[in-house]
């Protein structure tokens, strides 16, 4: 049986509180001065004493060795195989810009690009033309009208934007139109699947009439397209697990992730210490909160082993709160490792703690990669972790007879 | 290639002897006094003793999260997946009043009703009739004839009942006739595929019979069927594995799961001393036995802590019997979780020991939950326990060249 089956089978309605905190890239890796990792490091007593009270184990986001991008990384914190459901690069584009896809949807990554008059691209990314020059070409590309669909055209950054079609029967089973080589003309969208047929014209269609507005612009003169997907239509929390779950993110993207699995998307609050208190403001209106913290990772793609440090101590900080809501499950981990020293996301597994009022407490009293490592839950794959968040939620009931 | 089949073309016969000792729900959780589960509060110097010259680990009987049930629970400790091998409610509930299935049977949990003068169900348990009550009307029943098979109909307890139809040709791919709700009628059974159409066509005949017979009774006077479910055919062990495999159990239901997978079922002992006893005297007998340990489950849903540690300790005392007879391989653990607090199976990991002439001993000189979660196995599902036993006792050969 599939593995979601399962969990839409076994889960029943409850009355207690779960709640996931993702700290973004949380995993990392020794400093040379003392050997201890940014979490090994972090002045933390409150998630100390939490994980005393826990059980401890590390995560594989996808599967050992594996570098996970932030949409696997978190399908698999909330229970889906990030092999087996996958999310199209158009599809995370658009909703790191927050973007409001319907299942209808087909998203793509759109590149400004500069073509010679003979149409073939001399550069990529059209001189990395900035922001306001950007969204100035997407205002003259939005009136490109499409039989049948509806098309949006959303600035993303420099020379980067969206572009979303939405109607009924479009497929994202489509090639790209970026060669990836200089000196050869754009290539036009061919469909992979006869379904596909109509959303290729379609989009071919999109591009002749972009060509032409753009034909006297400099350097911005031409459009290349990739990632294009259909909104996924993944199955749904609520129906999955029976759970009323909300997100509370600063950032768009995880919002739109989010959003993907059926969550309900509270309103974003600015700083970490207001999703806190967001949190004890909506706690009676959901059974599941994924709390989403940023700047551990951007501190981490920054390379600053200090400032990913203080971004932990500063949730350490707000965890009284939460425990003072009662709540009766809480894990705590990452979507994946960002490390200082490789200052990028990487394939090391990720500590968690699993905090519950029906746990085995591993007595383990700190939390880190290494404690983690020694955890009772040993080595697991992320996907896990829902599952065993409903189990210790009382949200699961038995297999067989 | 399937798992089993890999067991299948692996092993070889051998003169070693296994012994898996299974406490059922041996798994515990902490008390509040010293935080110490259910088996780590035991007084146990034998299982300690075995446990410093042993290999620990932790076993997940389904997978992380899953709470199984007897079925799946001991399933997984024969080495079949209990997601792929599934037995049905009415086989185990068939197993469980320790009816002997056939293949070629397909079995039912029966439950006397009450139904209004419209045929509407009032009570789906008939006011909990007495057993006495229950096994009068399953004498009335009995006499029901189908063309071209047997009929068996058994009492379990009050209002339930097992109904067995054995034949050629039968399929379990049924409905049930339960409709779990009040003030609407009883459905027919309805075929699922094409094959099991004459079986449903049989059924609806007996329950036809089976109303004209209870009609004039109060409050049983009608039938509901659930969890139909054809004797599931499993593989056998000793085609598997290569074992002469013999079963040592008090309660039904575990002879009947040891019977679905070919053990040799030896009569029943009354007491778990009794059962070391039969042990001893069987050892020349069999390469493999099973010897299930009832108590501790029943105590853990008892909700007592005590009484569960007790029963603990009294196997304790019988291990220096097992060890006299001079075993390869033994495997002392649960077929699931049965936490005190919680008072019902759970979905905890399940410590084991693995104690073997050849194997590489841990130095852990404790047997329980946290001292098994340091233990070399790690973390590993319930069905790699029974290839680990065969490896111990070399009765598996070299895979590939």
């Amino acid at each position: 049986m599939n593995e979601l089956d399962l969990w839409r089978e076994l889960a029943i309605p409850g009355t207690t509180k779960l709640v996931l905190l993702v700290m973004d890239g949380l995993g990392g890796l020794p400093r040379p001065s003392d050997g201890l990792t940014e979490l090994e490091a972090a002045h933390k007593p409150n998630m100390d004493k939490l994980a005393f009270e826990s059980q401890l184990g590390l995560t594989d986001p996808v599967a050992p060795g594996i570098t996970p991008g932030s949409g696997p990384g978190h399908l698999g914190l909330f229970g889906y195989d990030p092999l087996v459901y996958e999310v199209g690069r158009g599809v995370l584009e658009a909703l790191g810009i927050g973007f409001d896809l319907s299942p209808d949807d087909v998203a793509i990554r759109g590149n400004f690009c500069t073509v010679d008059a003979q149409g073939n691209i001399v550069d990529r990314r059209a001189g990395r033309i900035p922001s306001e020059k950007g969204a100035e070409l997407v205002q003259k590309l939005r009136p490109i009208r499409l039989a049948g669909i509806e098309t949006f055209v959303e600035p993303v950054k420099e020379y980067r934007f969206v572009l979303v079609l939405r109607g009924k029967g479009l497929s994202g089973d489509l090639t790209e139109t970026d060669p990836q080589l200089l000196g050869v003309s754009p290539l036009p969208v061919k469909a992979l699947s006869p379904a596909a047929e109509r959303t290729a014209s379609l989009l071919n269609t999109w591009i002749d009439q972009a060509r032409r507005i753009l034909a006297n612009e400099h350097p911005a003169n031409m459009t290349l397209l990739r990632g294009l997907a259909k909104e996924p239509g993944l199955p749904k929390i609520p129906d999955l697990y029976k759970l009323r779950a909300a997100c509370i993110a600063v950032y768009p993207m995880y919002r739109g992730v989010a959003k993907l699995v059926g969550m309900d998307i509270l309103p974003p609050p600015a700083t970490i210490e207001e999703e806190f208190d967001l949190l004890a403001r909506e706690w009676s209106n959901y059974d599941y909160f994924f709390v989403h913290i940023k700047p551990t990772d951007s501190r981490g793609e920054d390379g600053n082993f200090e400032a990913k440090k203080a971004v932990i101590e500063q949730v350490d900080v707000q965890i009284p709160k939460l425990m003072a809501l009662n709540p009766d499950v809480i894990v705590i981990t990452g979507d994946h490792s960002t490390p200082w020293s490789l200052r990028s996301h990487s394939w090391h597994p990720v500590p968690f703690l699993l905090w519950s009022k029906t746990g085995r407490p591993d007595g383990i009293d700190q939390f880190g990669e290494r404690p983690c490592a020694r955890g009772s839950f040993g080595r697991i794959p992320a996907k896990s972790l829902m599952p065993l968040m409903l189990a210790h939620g009382l949200r699961l009931t038995k297999f067989g007879a």
